[in-house]
């Protein structure tokens, strides 16, 4: 169970809580204390929640359940619609991806203020291609018209994914060792976290305007892209001890539930680059350091923990990849990660 | 794939399109033609998505998605808010029930404008409570917190359950004959369709005004049952044809699905009761006889074509079920479905 609601305090300027979300998560733990289906398998607050395969001793089905966020309402006020799907899908794949599991199948949830057939198609469609790039079924899905809830130019789009996982193939952070590489698979942008801060720093009479190679609309909506091939072909040479989905909280908030508690993740970003869009964001909203690392992804979208010997094999493997840290000894009380600066403050 | 904006001139009136949720459905076959996964079982349109179990030549999974619609704004204007979990659940539950599959594990989509952890705790405490009296797992969920999409008082709450069935076991409505028994099973009200209308009937200073047993709010927010139990009492007894489950259409457009093109359902009115506040809606909307069956339940939850040898075994197995109809032969251009009213008009 997770909220989307990590930040920090550029965050909560824009108005998001993080405190709401901690003890949101802390009272969903409260409130599902009571009973745990006996198949169910790990805990709230990962990533993904898995279920053992009933009759199946060696696979479980895992699940996990996600929004685009307010992504979509930079997405409405350009009415651009074909690329949301993406974002979903692909954010949804890489959740379960970090268990070892291949996607199954995907239903999405689409609501409306007043429902437009062509929009809500261009919405559908873009679910659908990006389902079939994963080889994923759109199983089905609800379209539900609610005016009242949404704006008549409004809607939401959440869904969920199911995938399958050999229990041998589930990827053990207890095995994580000092010395381990930390490789990463590069960003493209903001993917689906961070949005209500970027709206506060991008005003919408912004969105036409000249940015990079295009727009700042093209550079806020590029799609959330799937690891899922570069993910597979690097396990198939490379011993990949744990991996991490960069989302909402960052390297700072997602690394650690890859590690052990006696191991922290030290990362150099003079070895990768950070997207054009985020350090407008950083620059407008003079964030700081720590608040960068928790609010955005900075450039890396996904990481993976290998061992040094398996690394050269995993780079050739998955083109993009690249080492952005190591695994080092940690003390009680020491963070769990430490981003290096490109430059100092 | 299906749409919640069934309904028709009543519903239309209050905000709903019921052409536009079909012409939604047209066009998301159509974005959809062009690949389906091998493993995909069944087609767009039904209840749930079946998909093949990888490595199992007898049995499938069943996935479903959906949401409260408005009656998520009845809910929020009288704070409360420990129902609408077994709304979304159990409607869930039943929407694979009618495939034969049992609930295997849930996920749930809960978006807000201002996160308030009490309210989503509360909330997520409904969904999880349900979760246990249909031994399904909360396997995880999402909390999106969306300034700007939400009001901050308002939310949005959705969600996808996953089941199992054996192949075999799926009912075939091919098999259903003229003078099999349709048997019923009450609705506790409106359940989770027709609320756009019902809010537009019942204005919300009402809420707290006596109705029945209680107040509006209360009837209005009676939650949707779980047929599980009833079903499988009497599938353990009888041999079950097809099953609807009936949600937004009505026993008009749901209980077709479940016939062969041969066969008509014909619904005696006088053999169920219509729960006073649908009688109530109909009263303020003047509503006409199509209109009701099309919008509302009408008082039947759920319905199973039973051949007549097996009735008295059936109805043994489950309070409360009784029989609501026949099965008739039915000619080309002949109605799918008829409901004899209880009085004239």
């Amino acid at each position: 169970m997770t909220t989307n609601s990590s930040g920090d305090d550029a965050y909560a300027r824009a108005g998001v809580n993080i405190d709401a979300g901690n003890l949101a998560v802390q009272k969903y733990r409260d409130v599902t204390s009571g009973w745990t289906h006996p198949d169910q398998l790990g805990s709230l607050g990962n990533f993904s929640g898995l279920f053992r395969l009933p009759g199946d001793a060696t696979r479980a089905l895992v699940g996990s359940a996600d929004g685009v966020g307010t992504k979509i309402l930079i997405a409405a006020a350009v009415k651009r619609y074909d690329t949301v799907g993406a974002d979903l899908v692909n954010h949804c794949v890489n959740d379960i991806l970090v268990t070892g599991a291949e996607p199954l199948f995907f239903l999405d949830y689409l609501a409306v203020g007043k429902l437009d057939p062509h929009v809500a198609s261009l919405i559908v469609a873009g679910v659908h291609r990006a389902c079939r790039e994963n080889h994923c079924a759109l199983l089905g899905g609800e379209t539900a018209e609610m005016p009242g809830v949404y704006r008549p130019d409004h809607f939401d789009l959440a869904g969920t994914i199911v995938g399958m996982v050999e229990l041998a193939a589930i990827p053990d952070p207890n095995r994580v060792q000092p010395g381990d590489a930390i490789v990463g698979l590069p960003a493209v942008g903001l993917h689906t976290n961070g949005y209500t801060l970027a709206r506060a720093l991008i005003p919408e009479d912004e969105y036409g305007a000249p940015f990079g190679m295009g727009t700042f609309a093209d550079a806020l909506l590029a799609p959330h892209p799937s690891y899922l091939q570069q993910v597979r072909a690097m396990r198939a040479v490379a011993d990949v001890k744990s991996m991490a989905h960069i989302t909402g909280g960052g390297l700072l908030e997602n690394v650690p539930r890859t590690l052990p508690d006696h191991a922290a993740a030290v990362f150099e970003q003079t070895r990768w680059d950070v997207p054009p869009i985020m350090a407008e964001l950083v620059r407008r909203g003079n964030l700081q350091h720590e608040e960068c690392y928790r609010t955005l992804n900075m450039g890396v979208g996904y990481t993976l923990v290998i061992p040094i010997t398996d690394v050269d094999a995993a780079l050739a493997a998955a083109p993009g990849a690249r080492v952005i840290g190591f695994v080092q000894p940690r003390r009680d009380g020491e963070p769990r990660v430490v981003v290096h600066p490109a430059r100092t403050a």
